[in-house]
């Protein structure tokens, strides 16, 4: 059985921007459910302005109530420069990823930073945090909303230069849930064989539908690591009322009775599943939420 | 650039059993809307009793109103026994489907007969109307709400049994979207290559989120001809509440962006569906139409 790591990012992605504060102990009890199903690897929050991103105002508790209890899983922050790397290190996080747009307008829009600055940032993180393991988050790698289409060539000089950095770890998101399964392909069937030491992850938004199949192109294509979102919380800014980033449940239902080894209990996801939407009002596009517990197939 | 057949059942299986009557009108003007956009393929009615889908009463009506219009496009109809099939070939449908399910258990419950009872009908039909083309419909050909995953003997068995009889196109139905690219791809792959002379075709449900990876894993197969529904309409009714089938704009969307020739204008499609969702009542399974015109990539 080929073994799948699902790399979930409800926690921070699912809840960034949620309309009402969601209290420390809410998401600190889904995040455990979350790892009760068998989850090795979660996006615990992210280390940014609290006046940026209020809902994630609590990064430093929420740390400090799930890390000491884990000691087996992968817990990782989304930091946006050189000061959230320092607070995600100061709070026990040793593994962070990095945003940079694939696209110049893209970066600017998202992070209000050229990409030159950005990385610079990278550089700064890297030096400064030698022993923190450092994801370079590719948004854009496929679809930009302004740009349209991102030549493939504008991800391979990407991950080049984050190479020349020391990065070894690169995940490519389809921001607005745009990509088709030919890029996919043509991207990973690009990069894995060239760089043998570096791991390549996809995060994929199901905007228009495409979102398990996009994933499961790239694990066709040799990925071994995918991003989801309990839920299919998330979502894109550039499509509002949009379904959000692939929902968890629906990509493990799917790669479980494929016989892939996800390690996570799929009845005990649905719980999670079923505790977030009891509790985090936003926007769910998961399909097995929808399904009534007695017709759930297992 | 490959050919791919998009067989609209929308004015069939989309409108069966929606809550409020849909006004003939309306339902020519969407079917026309449809046509608009280049299908060429449509599941116009179904020509059961008005008892059992008085949604469908007007199936006489729509066929008057529609067939002479488009001689280009082959219409087809939904007929449960010898006298729907009758009054479809009055009314001028030359092509039918009929359903048999492959498990015993579902054929029952969903037409109220035995599944030799059904292949007694069918040898009818087919006797009856020589010149008819009949499709035969194999619902739960993948996994059946009672008798879970089917097996892929029985599947066999069943198209053995309708070529036997005549018939030389299969639809293999994922009735309650439970299917894994697994199974898709063990069906065709043991079909097409033993049946040279017939057409195999798949109608895939979306209730796990898995419609467009199935339906795309089909056509990797060498599947020419897939059904979808405008808005991601139907459903599953052991799934109460779940997306329904696969929707037609956002397999469109994902086809013509990889190149396939399906011949289908995509904006003008959109504009059915919108004009589809203005004007029906039900349970929208769609992405395209969750996100608003001025972020729809074409």
């Amino acid at each position: 059985m080929k073994k799948i790591m699902i790399s979930e990012v409800g926690p921070r992605d699912g809840f960034k921007n949620i309309p009402e504060y969601n209290p420390t102990e809410v998401k600190v009890n889904i995040s455990k459910e979350l790892l009760a199903s068998g989850l090795k690897k979660i996006q615990l929050t992210s280390f940014v302005s609290p006046k940026a991103i209020p809902q994630l105002r609590d990064a430093a508790e929420i740390c400090a109530q799930i890390l000491p209890q884990y000691p087996d899983v992968e817990f990782f922050a989304l930091v946006p420069n050189l000061r959230g790397a320092a607070n995600a290190w100061d709070c026990g996080i040793r593994s962070v990823a990095c945003v940079i747009s694939v696209t110049e307008s893209h970066n600017q829009a998202n992070i209000n930073r050229t990409r030159e600055q950005s990385f610079a940032d990278l550089a700064a993180i890297r030096s400064a945090y030698p022993h923190m393991h450092i994801v370079l988050d590719m948004a854009t790698a496929f679809v930009c909303p302004f740009e349209g289409t991102t030549p493939l060539a504008a991800v391979l000089a990407d991950v080049a230069r984050g190479y020349a950095l020391g990065i070894r770890e690169f995940n490519l998101c389809d921001t607005i849930g745009a990509a088709s399964p030919t890029q996919i392909k043509a991207a990973f069937d690009a990069l894995i064989p060239s760089y043998p030491d570096a791991k390549f992850t996809v995060h994929i938004h199901d905007t228009r539908n495409a979102g398990i199949l996009n994933t499961m192109t790239a694990i066709q294509c040799g990925v071994q690591e995918v991003q989801t979102c309990v839920g299919g919380l998330g979502g894109c800014p550039f499509a509002p009322g949009a379904a959000g980033n692939t929902a968890t449940e629906d990509l493990v239902y799917l790669l479980n009775r494929m016989g892939f080894d996800t390690g996570i209990d799929f009845s005990r996801l649905m719980k999670a599943a079923r505790l977030t939407k009891a509790n985090v009002t936003g926007n769910y596009s998961s399909h097995q939420l929808n399904i009534a517990e007695e017709f759930c197939f297992c």
